[in-house]
């Protein structure tokens, strides 16, 4: 990515610019201009927004005293419409807790920096108090400066006669600078959730290229296909979706995931005691969970902003909060050293648990049975085929992509 | 409006048609159609939907143990934009509390119907404890039985060369029937807040057209430009926004609103002792938070949905919640026996109070100096007018309408 406006008319380098930047921390925001010198002003119309450092010393200390350290959230594909719903509960509290002041650090594209401005604007019209910075930006350097956390959500869509081969590609290319940039500026520990599609790809790809960063800490969103899994065995068995708990989803977050109805449980007991219909579990349980984004796009004219949303959401707080005893949360991570003989080095969706602390572990007890088994091979298999289409990425020797040409397994809806 | 069809297929009378309906208290689902006989698949596909009831029996008891009963919460517009945000607040728990489940009442139009299947399928992949029942319909009476919450956000928006006083007219008719509706299906101490605009003067078609709701009971929407307002305050003084207490928004919902700096705190002192320049609050303050809807339309390309949906669950807080000590919020509500000398009749916004019960009281101890007055004066000249133009709305001798012609005072971005 091009250095911003500013640091090229004053002819820094990125370093450079950075090191100056992070000498005068302020909070940018995308407000009306106070009163500034005309030389000022310019430099700061180069971010298309304006600066001002809020006091707020003169805050009710009740409000504030007993909050946690300001945790840092860089969200990209900010201006886009899963972050317009995202923003908004991450600043609410509602996912790091309600003593967890956050500061939103926004990445757009150069084409999206009007918008991102007023999501900016929205945001401080919305007086959340947990709030405490918005900056926004196109340089993925800047913006994941000492993030502790990057919700990467911007992708490339997939144009008309697009295969899914060119939009891994064309992605990857994204997530390779994405991750070089957080390798560079984000926090030691910052943990990484891959979005943007194919996510557990590009999450291998970000993974890869932030070696600085542990390769524990990057995640690829298979929790929508997990809620929607759960919603499933509550409608077939009309139980409240409460009751449905350890639902892992293993694999990609393609049309080859595997929604594991063998170790889920309805109301403590294993599924299929309840819903007693094993031609319903094999042949429709997990069509109806891999296309419920198409069948919604069908209905609703665009593609489920807000429950994915919601999902991203469960999934960060899936990691702040300890799991409850003898459940499990489903998250794409790397399979190095996983319990279930999954090939190393995949972006793998597993069962795991937390003890809250950011950190996580695979769950150890899941029952994999033959026919689970094979499902999970197959998504294994496209994983490895997905990350010999990029090898080039991720600097391995490559091989040829025998993804192209190949069925397109991409969720529906989410292209 | 029309009866819905699967009542005009049975030959029923509204009042049998739901009558029959009250017998079948089913939770509206839009999901895959369970098994059932053609005959009753076909009655439900009258509804575009299927039906589905919950066992939650076999729920965790901890978790509902000490919830209180069930809130119902129709909304109108629930395909739209602002709906799109608000109800995964609603659901959330956020806005009533973390002990308060919620059933969802939606309202669209024919033309939505897909839609607002496609928002029940979301909210349901969300899988939101709270959230105990969705259901959705195009017919009000339906859609407000026995609601205690009736947050009516739907209104037309203004067609290519539309005047305002033809926006009153269009949406007039539309709170008039949902005005009946609400009196004849919703509960006895049903809460209305009117968002979709002109919103003070469809919240006074709603509220006279509905007898057997109390009066106190309807609002209008200013809790927006309350918020814009503190955050106007906030920018120019640098001070955070959870500084600025006492902000009240007075009269009508457009551009004759009187944001009201001369009681405002900042950091607990008059607003003008910190801002010490009355030209800017004079000149540049009201228009600044008047027509902010409209510099974010222009950075985002559309309306502000997000920020709007914040100021309705913010809206909806301040009255069950206790308003903290010596502060206030705006909110457009009756003027009947108000201590600010405003005609009565009116639905005009006044700093109120509230012991979080649901009801509010009007603060009476705010200063009116001669600016205020007359801006106060001006904006209840303006509500005084519209509410002519739609005299024969709300059973009075009509008035001709002196709106035809005269300058557009609705907020940009709004329309």
């Amino acid at each position: 990515m091009a250095l911003n406006m500013k640091q090229q008319q004053a002819g820094l380098s990125r370093k450079a610019a950075r090191s100056v930047s992070s000498r005068a921390p302020v909070v940018v925001r995308a407000v009306a201009a106070p009163v500034a010198p005309a030389a000022e002003a310019e430099a700061k119309k180069a971010y298309g927004v304006f600066r001002l450092s809020y006091d707020t010393q003169n805050e009710d200390a009740s409000l504030t005293r007993s909050w946690k350290k300001t945790v840092k959230v860089a969200v990209t594909g900010a201006s886009g419409n899963i972050a317009n719903h995202l923003l908004f509960m991450l600043a609410s509290g509602e996912v790091y807790g309600k003593d967890q002041p956050i500061a939103l650090q926004l990445l757009g594209s150069e084409r999206s920096k009007e918008a991102l401005e007023g999501v900016a604007m929205e945001l401080e019209d919305s007086l959340y108090p947990l709030l405490r910075e918005v900056s926004i930006g196109t340089d993925p350097y800047e913006v994941f400066g000492d993030a502790d956390w990057a919700l990467m959500i911007g992708a490339k869509p997939r144009g008309p006669g697009m295969e899914r081969a060119d939009l891994l590609q064309q992605n990857g290319e994204i997530f390779q600078v994405q991750g070089r940039a957080l390798n560079e500026s984000a926090s030691r520990n910052c943990k990484v959730l891959v979005v943007g599609n194919p996510c557990n790809t590009n999450a291998l790809i970000a993974m890869e290229n932030a070696p600085n960063i542990p390769r524990k800490n990057f995640h690829a969103l298979t929790r929508l296909d997990e809620n929607r899994a759960k919603c499933q065995l509550a409608l077939k068995s009309g139980k409240f979706y409460t009751s449905v708990s350890r639902m892992a989803i293993w694999g990609n977050h393609s049309t080859t995931q595997v929604p594991d109805f063998v170790n889920a449980r309805i109301g403590g007991l294993p599924a299929p005691d309840v819903i007693r219909d094993m031609k319903w579990f094999r042949e429709e349980f997990t069509p109806k969970v891999a296309l419920r984004g198409g069948a919604l796009i069908k209905k609703w004219g665009r593609s489920s902003a807000a429950s994915t949303a919601v999902s991203v959401a469960d999934a960060i707080r899936a990691l702040v909060v300890p799991t409850a005893p003898g459940d499990c949360f489903s998250t794409g991570v790397i399979s190095d050293g996983n319990p279930y003989g999954v090939r190393e080095g995949l972006i793998f969706s597993f069962p795991c648990r937390s003890k809250g602390d950011g950190d996580y572990e695979i769950c150890d007890n899941f029952i994999v049975d033959e026919w689970l088994r094979a499902k999970i091979r197959a998504s294994e298999d496209e994983l490895q085929k997905e990350k010999e289409c990029v090898s080039h990425l991720i600097g391995m020797m490559g091989g040829s992509c025998a993804l192209r040409g190949a069925e397109d397994t991409t969720v529906p809806g989410e292209n």
